[in-house]
């Protein structure tokens, strides 16, 4: 059984990674910290896990965890993790980090997008942006995956084939994505308190999401040049869930068969992406729970763009689920393994 | 593995159980049907199942099912069970009816609350309501469940310990009871039309709801005499999930701890009991997609009242996690076989 | 023109009374405070207004209020009112209190529930409890009117016919009551986080809610007794609306109409009380943004109880809409004026 | 007084003018027609009604309408009113349509986007396109107003003045729009049911929705060239509210002020459009229940496009408003009149 631990507990990501480890049969979790509810029994804080779960809460101390632990999941506020990691650490555990501290290449974007120092920057080159289905020999090798973001998930995933084979015009892409509201955390906010976000919509942070600079530096990968986005996300009341209506303009004449066999080529044989029939398309209840980016997209011919529908459920795809997809491949487990449950609806 | 069918597998409670059993390790699905969908691929009705369940919904056979199966769910309106269930059918095959049909032992109740006819009110006394914590010798014994309501799983589980240890008047129990809106099915009706039913609240067929005579007549038994309530329905803007507000006058002057011993008497063992801490009430958001029934309790000094909440997820302990739960006490499996995931949270 | 002020104007209470007294015919806002956002712009806080109220917050000087208007309305945490108002404010300026502090007849009986000191303990003999339909002909004599709880308005009217006509038992009356989100303000709290409450379900304060003296005191006084009742609050994972679910023994054998016959009596000429129809029962969505209470009652003759189904806008006539009511009387306007908008639906 | 009537009164669209023009101080609403619910109170349809509106629903008779009535309103399933409406009607009353059939200049655009028959072209001539702000002109002189559909209202004003003064690339627009439920209507439909869309997202008719010519239409007069546009609607789940997220390259290196200036030139003396603060974006909740289009924008200099999010009630100013907008252009009104509620928050 591999020994897991969870440094950051007791936010949403936190949750879903404890809710999902519990399930999984190789793993057990062996160490869970918060620094808000350090002594606390988990199950006080999230009654879900009564009966179930009966750990509590330790202060974090990552030094000891490396010791005694084979895998520590960390899903800290950002800038955090950066100071926790450095190469010590690694030589005695392995980890996935769901903040985004080792996510971007350079420091320099890092530093500008999140506007604050990162302490560790000599692991940037040895951290494995971990999108799964992209990245899965570099993951399988690595000590240090930079779990990826939600939207960046969805988005990334929607594209990276057609830029890959050169179908859609780099300066083209515009990604409007929409968010339930778990996505915010568990942090008291105004903007998230029931009756100002219950009942409504709206656009936040447009043009400057912290996602872009991670959405654009894949998408570059993909392309072999620099790409630029833009990026508009959305804030919808509901829970779970998390969808991305990308638009690009072809850079050809290509019919829906065409672009199906380019999405078949890079995803066919991937159990968590699910390619649907022409003429549906995604809806975030179909996932809710579940591991599967759900994909779809239609061309307009009138205007020569392709718009795909990607959707995944955000805690689940988004962080926790692909976290542990990645553990799976880092220790060669098969990779579904705890992450094939049917997802929940209606819920 | 144990071979079981689904006959109304479309429906939300059908669909439950279909992801129930297609996670239980000692279960198959062989054989799903449906009146209106027959020919048509599951996951094309429901497209959670995608890329997990490649089964089409047949036309129903129960007497071929019989021949083929170890056990038949039959999740139905009301009325039709009974036609289709005979003593022969059940020489064959183990079934679980998830309907009204052989709840009552009273073939006149269940005619004038239901308004129709009973077709095989032979089998009314070898049915067993199947209330699993209750009930458990006589489910292990019969070859017809009957199982229970999902209003009444809750009300009788919260009052049960009390009226069979006598610690409540038998005539002044209320029972206000919340709904989320799955409880009302997948047909369409404007009373469940989204902008008819979303942001608002209403009590419906007050004192008149068909679960009435259901919680009585268990009720009855455990007191060991008739017992009246008065019963009230409501329907909360919310998917899933249960709870019931039940109000009794205490017999004599007791403590919280001296019920808490009563309720820890009956429900201590239960895995699917969890009895919360004094002062901590349920709340459906701790039970979803979980077969859990949570219970809290606390005693109005100034009235002599006590005032039990209960919450279940009305479609898992509510329907069809309690369905697959007697089914592993059926054929001597493990209770929880299948049924341990951790509640989805938030969701 | 009434010239009008609020203190405490950027809770939901304070913006609602902002709401409804900008569309009053016969009233001016002149004043509006706020201890959090003094010297802000009120629209800039709520955007609702833009266009429409120019106004800014302004540090609160109740003194300088009283001295330049006809009425101050005091949308304020309770324990704070108490000190800010006395006699010498009283003879300058009309006074009506939305929070709690002149609502309880007993200065002993608000300190215990309230756990704070009573600061103006001479002016409870003053106050006018402000049930609009209940107190009138107080209301029209007064200087400083207590305005009623939300729960309280709607449990009151539920029940004081009944009462005061002596027809249901004293001892026997259960108020299980339903409320939306905007009921918890807008001050952040984890159990109003979005996230937290949505899709759930909970009941709280059980037996020990603050509005519960309250209701005892006027039902008592409609008894001529004292009156001891069971109250439970839910929330309900809605933005507004209130419903209360009252049980009661009747007397003797009454029927629906016997009943309704009183019902008429009270309320057959008010206008914001609304009867439904025999088999209709009230709904939250059907009160939206209004000042009318809706009423439907049955008879459950199987136990002897009259089950009553009473549903405000807790905001309006819950709050800010009979305070509006009170000043009507007050200053001798059509008690509808500025009130008779229609519901908003579907909203 | 301006004698109304409104043909399809039981659609939320009718419902919504039922409610405006009861508050109209210079109209009265003479008659009220459903096909449905003819012979039935209007109240016992819709309750909120109750106690202000006493009228029962006619069976339709357009010509006894347009002998008696100043203003027909015509709130019908497209295909109906072309039957309905012509030059002899037209010659005794006014008319708006609230439907599609006389939105498209051209009747081969009609019938191909409708697939129905068109069955009276003659009036397309006549017909003025409803969008009060920009044909004012010609609302103020005909008898026929074709009011715009929701989406084309938000859509059309967020990108008309940009296009006028040729500031954007013609042929790099996207639209990306929400909406929620009561945009879909009373009808019952699985898409609809609570259960099926609650706490989900989805986009839908993809390149393919119906208010796609008509925003082409209308933008394209704007441009004074052809334009074709990428329109994406997406379904929240809500009751109501619609935003666009509309996406174009600007055609030159323009300031946020520049832009600004323009806006202003054609909407700084429109009450019923709100151009926000730089960095603050419209949210649905701020406009609920008004006539108000709210409207932000944003440079995305990394790209060169303007991003520009609009947002409406889709029942008012996408509906029933513009509608009685429209109305008091017509008679000479006070544009406002009726129309300046405060927008009901939080609802």
């Amino acid at each position: 059984m591999i020994k897991a631990g969870i440094a950051g507990v007791t936010g949403y990501v936190g949750e879903e990674l404890a809710r999902i480890l519990l399930q999984h049969p190789q793993a057990d979790i062996k160490a869970i910290t918060s620094k808000t509810y350090a002594e606390q029994n988990y199950n006080d804080i999230y009654s879900n896990f009564n009966g179930l779960f009966m750990a509590s809460c330790q202060e974090e101390n990552i030094a000891k965890m490396a010791k005694e632990l084979d895998i520590i999941f960390l899903a800290l506020p950002h800038g955090i993790a950066s100071k926790k990691i450095n190469k010590n650490i690694l030589e005695k555990v392995k980890v996935i980090d769901l903040g985004a501290d080792y996510r971007l290449c350079c420091q320099d974007t890092y530093e500008q997008w999140y506007n604050t120092e990162h302490f560790s920057p000599e692991l940037l080159e040895e951290a494995v942006y971990g999108l799964s289905e992209i990245k899965r020999e570099a993951v399988k090798n690595t000590r240090l995956v930079a779990n990826p973001g939600c939207y960046t998930t969805c988005s990334i995933l929607s594209l990276y084939p057609l830029l890959k084979e050169d179908l859609i015009s780099k300066n083209s892409i515009i990604i409007d994505a929409k968010s339930g509201v778990s996505g915010a955390g568990r942090s008291l906010n105004l903007s998230t308190h029931y009756t100002e976000c219950n009942e409504s919509l709206k656009a936040y942070k447009i043009s400057s999401h912290r996602h872009t600079p991670e959405i654009e530096q894949e998408l570059s990968i993909a392309a072999g040049t620099d790409v630029s986005i833009t990026f508009t996300p959305h804030l919808i009341p509901m829970n779970r869930g998390l969808l991305t209506t990308s638009y690009a303009v072809l850079n050809e004449n290509l019919s829906y068969n065409d672009i199906l066999e380019v999405y078949k080529k890079y995803y066919g044989k991937e159990f968590f992406v699910r390619i649907l029939k022409e003429g549906i398309f995604p809806e975030t209840r179909w996932v809710k729970g579940s591991n599967f980016f759900d994909l779809g997209f239609t061309i307009d011919e009138r205007t020569g763009r392709i718009i795909i529908i990607g959707c995944i459920d955000n805690l689940v795809k988004g962080a926790a689920g692909q976290a542990v997809q990645n553990m799976n491949i880092m220790f060669g487990l098969d990779e579904k393994s705890g992450l094939s449950q049917v997802p929940l609806f209606p819920a």
